[in-house]
């Protein structure tokens, strides 16, 4: 008879060999309610060297093709670091194996392709999230908690965000992220993906009635988007703003400006430190009587957490799946929702590039 | 024989009683190269009460018009916080009776209406400077030092400013800025000045090579705009965008982003504190070997002053005029020259929008 201990756990298989996938393999590895169970590879060499390099437990099945990952019965739920144009044929192939699907960002080339994942998963039953791992930090609620407080933010109005790193040559070459076979979305899927998610959060997954691509985006020889602009337009007025770009110094920012206060956070994706993340807010601000200063500063808020972002991310997700295999619960709606809304206006900043930067009108 | 001491202190006339000259007049008393010297009013008695209240010195020239300002040998300057709609008419006619020009912001309607102003200044030899007051904080001059810095922070990539504010109903109902025949430009010519300054300031002056209005700006029944967004963009790529409105939480933010730093204020116009301004910069920000922290948090730096941005700014333009008068040196060009870049970038913003948002070519 299994342990107690491996019943309630979720075994994860890794599909490939991923850069990313060190740090949620860990995070996997961190998590109380989750377990490396397999790793796939193409090669079975660069697995198992793979594995032994990242601390995976001597446990670890190691297989030399994806399929195998998914045959193995054992198997709970994939976590999928490929490149994105390789997510639309094996994810749906795992979510036909009844895999539960934990995928890299962004989750597909477009949403025809999202859609036909999303159905794979619903019709077998599967839980899918996508790896937006800031939301998953104990900070975004406390932040969300301020956006949504009428009292101290009021209405959002504007939202203006950043997400930038400084490529190097190696990878502006050679990264999946600058190939229009791998990751055809380049900066906009990769670093754009996290701005749209930011916007859309800070909006209460509202979705804006138009985006608007921003003239002269930076693209490669091959056609990648390098760097770009793109505006979001609701229907009361309200406006987000974004900037992503693989060549600039790290940044990431958002400034989210409501009727009554104003949230600030500098390093919303990735946290100068984990253990102690912060943001500030500042709520009626208004200028001293002689107009020389402000009647307060922002306050400085210090969200601290045991676990990283990544693991809370994998706890999140290994307890749907908990529910599901055990409970007989139905695979939470709000992941897949949020990662389709995200994926619309990624499309929409394409379309407008493509209809030479008009706006283009977002409907779900 | 006059005293030493008012030879060479600079005397100041003010055209009206705004509001804002409330700010300004204490700047011109502190300043230690300048004293206020008359104030004139359409209407005697308000200028009277209005000394009193804002504590001009006693011996101050109460005038019940502005021609009487204009027409007193003894006032080397003006100060003028009229309404944008009358400085066209006020400093041309200053400058024609030979007074030096400290103009409140925007300086003119359009840059046609500048250059007339500008010429009258050029032709009769007088400074003109424009009161955008963040540009005299020595923060600015070490923020600025930072952005041309190749090392810390490599070329400039990208902008992105706001600077709004929550006007409360009598503002939106009366004030000037929301007037179609006083300040027409409305949040644009107020707040967006401030943040198309920063944005060309970020560039080093440099002009965009062309401007675009971002769609579904916010104008009231007037016809005046309350609310916009434009996005700037250079011919090597760089690109600024910028949020202004009058209907939101004060917020005023630059990020500025190069290929190597980072520099973010969040309170550039106004300083919450004058006399210890901050800002944070980033240089070669990255990741730790596993991907969950940052290498470095930005650094803060703080700047001490002892006069306010306002009163530097006076001593600045007192000094130059001092120049001219008693050295006869030549009006210093930097002033009127980015004052007229600000406005031609104010221009193009107004022509994008009634050109359907097209982008608009900018052109010295």
């Amino acid at each position: 008879m299994a342990e107690p201990h491996q019943s309630t756990t979720i075994r994860f298989g890794i599909l490939g060999c991923a850069d990313i996938a060190r740090k949620v393999s860990r995070a996997i590895l961190h998590s109380p309610n989750s377990t490396l169970y397999a790793i796939g590879s193409r090669s079975i060499e660069k697995a198992r060297t793979y594995a032994a390099a990242n601390g995976f437990p001597s446990s670890t099945k190691i297989y030399g093709s994806y399929d195998e990952v998914l045959d193995d019965p054992e198997v709970d739920a994939l976590y999928v670091p490929l490149p994105t144009s390789l997510h639309l044929y094996w994810v749906v192939r795992a979510a036909e194996k009844k895999k539960h699907i934990l995928v890299e960002k962004p989750p597909a080339l477009n949403v025809k392709e999202l859609d036909v994942i999303l159905k794979a998963c619903q019709s077998n039953g599967v839980q899918f999230m996508d790896g937006t791992m800031w939301m998953h930090h104990p900070r975004t609620k406390i932040m969300g908690e301020f956006l949504r407080d009428s009292q101290r933010f009021g209405q959002l109005k504007a939202v203006q965000s950043s997400f930038t790193f400084s490529a190097d040559e190696d990878f502006l070459e050679n990264d999946i992220r600058v190939k229009p076979d791998l990751d055809a979305l380049g900066a906009l899927g990769d670093a754009g993906w996290y701005c749209i998610r930011a916007s859309l959060w800070a909006a209460n997954y509202e979705l804006p009635k138009y985006v608007t691509a921003l003239r002269f985006p930076i693209k490669n020889s091959a056609g990648v988007l390098l760097s770009c602009d793109a505006s979001l337009h609701w229907e009361d007025g309200k406006v987000a703003t974004f900037h992503c770009s693989f060549l600039s110094n790290l940044t990431m920012d958002i400034t989210a400006i409501g009727t009554k206060g104003t949230l600030q956070v500098n390093d919303f994706i990735i946290p100068y430190k984990e253990v102690d993340a912060s943001f500030s807010t500042v709520s009626e601000a208004w200028f001293t009587d002689k107009d020389l200063e402000w009647n307060q500063k922002p306050s400085e808020h210090i969200v601290t957490t045991d676990l990283t972002q990544e693991a809370l991310m994998v706890k999140e997700f290994s307890a749907l799946v908990y529910g599901i295999k055990h409970h007989g619960l139905a695979p939470e709606k709000k992941w897949p929702t949020i990662s389709r809304k995200t994926q619309l206006v990624i499309d929409a900043v394409v379309a407008s590039i493509d209809k030479g930067f008009e706006p283009v009108e977002v409907n779900y």
